[in-house]
């Protein structure tokens, strides 16, 4: 087994120019101002970066913004997120949600039928999470012939400024286990999630690397897609990440400025 | 496999006089007039009775207090409860738990060390299952090198008067999957909880039937122990509940009252 803790694992000429990037985190240190100045320099760099995000609160708009605010040149058509997915989901299905979702992404929703629900769409609440929406939606569940359940992402938890939150998962496990049914995941891990995003860079999998804080959601998700996953020791990051029982990432950095050095060293080779 | 929907099976002289009957639920039409005077019926008779409850909102002092006004004659050493084991087991591991429990049971808790918690203690806590609460057990537990999350029950919902409500097992649920631990469930169905109550009766499980709502934690968890079990087509029933793929009853009944008169038909030869 290899030697955790260490850094970018050297894989000979796998890092070509072409090479397309993926992977953004919106919590913790991923916001230094260090981290930007080298996406930036990522950016201006021939390889191509798509920012694959299992955000639901905010819509890609306001995402956007926040992130242009910020100095980082993105546009919509960069963002693989959640919510855009499930409405396609959604709409290919004629599924009508009930939504269990952050008052900010759910203008993503206003072109769905939401009458008369015949599935869950749940979403990263935050305070949203209370008991009676909880039963809102298991309810509608419960009186559905074939309760369908959409979950945008099934992170465990992630990280903010007042501590490690818990995550949309741990409410799809709640839900899941209420009702006796399996959610279907849009989102990282799902393999359609990034497949979608590597369709729409126009790359395979061999090509990308994904860069991400969550050893499960990211690294673990990418590699099952064949791509390579590097993971930075910062936001959701926790030390045990590198002696996980299941996952191993290609190689560890310490923030995303050091991995995106690291990528800018092999690009130019 | 035996016909789903049919009454009582008729075992024999199974139902020997003696007979303990084990078996409580809050919820629903339990509370009939009609089946409180059957209980009283059963009290009167020569067989043992014991209120096996998973309710975790009320202290056994208030709950008996409630059946009492009702008109039933109980004392608290007649129920089995999981607040009461739990802080057994709290004794006897040296556990000082951070409770998520409704305000309703907390004082049964009053002689606990609370302070500095190296645990966390999961019951029913309705409107207090609210997402910063639900944080504070998640954050707590996250803090501890070795997480223990004891759970009152796993039930995964219960009918109110407004609808099917979820239960402390959904909760549960979350958090483990957002800790990556598993709980410790004290109550339905677990069969210390179950042996517990036998012992308090002093018989055995081949002598006890238990009466519940619940096909998983009243039928099921009895029936692991060795015991008959009657479901009740009142309270959580659902139809679907006698084709459940892994719980059998030994018995359908309409209502408590039901299961009653058929126990002391038997009882009475």
């Amino acid at each position: 087994p290899a030697c955790p803790g260490r850094r970018l694992r050297g894989s000979g000429g796998a890092l070509q120019p072409g090479l397309p990037l993926s992977g953004l985190s919106l919590q913790g240190e991923w916001f230094s101002k260090r981290s930007w100045r080298a996406c930036c320099g990522l950016k201006r760099s021939r390889l191509k970066v798509r920012f694959c995000t299992n955000e639901s609160q905010k819509s890609r708009g306001e995402l956007v913004a926040l992130l242009r605010r910020l100095g980082f040149d993105i546009s919509q058509e960069e963002v693989t997120a959640p919510a855009p997915a499930t409405c396609q989901v959604l709409e290919e299905r004629g599924l009508r949600p009930h939504l269990l979702v952050h008052d900010g992404v759910r203008s993503e929703f206003d072109q769905i039928d939401q009458s008369n629900p015949n599935c869950v769409v749940l979403a990263d609440a935050g305070e949203s999470f209370s008991y009676q929406n909880m039963n809102k939606a298991f309810q509608t569940l419960m009186e559905l012939e074939n309760p369908v359940l959409i979950s945008l992402g099934k992170g465990r938890y992630y990280k903010e400024t007042s501590g490690l939150m818990l995550d949309v998962g741990a409410y799809m496990k709640a839900l899941e286990y209420a009702c006796g049914i399996e959610a279907e995941v849009v989102g990282k891990p799902s393999p359609e999630f990034f497949k979608s995003a590597l369709q729409a860079m126009g790359v395979e999998a061999h090509q990308a690397i994904m860069i991400g804080d969550d050893i499960v959601g990211d690294v673990g998700g990418a590699q099952r897609c064949g791509m390579r996953a590097l993971q930075v020791r910062t936001g959701k990051f926790r030390p045990s990440d590198e002696y996980h029982p299941e996952v191993k990432a290609d190689g560890y950095v310490d923030n995303l400025a050091e991995a995106v050095d690291l990528l800018l060293q092999h690009a130019d080779k």
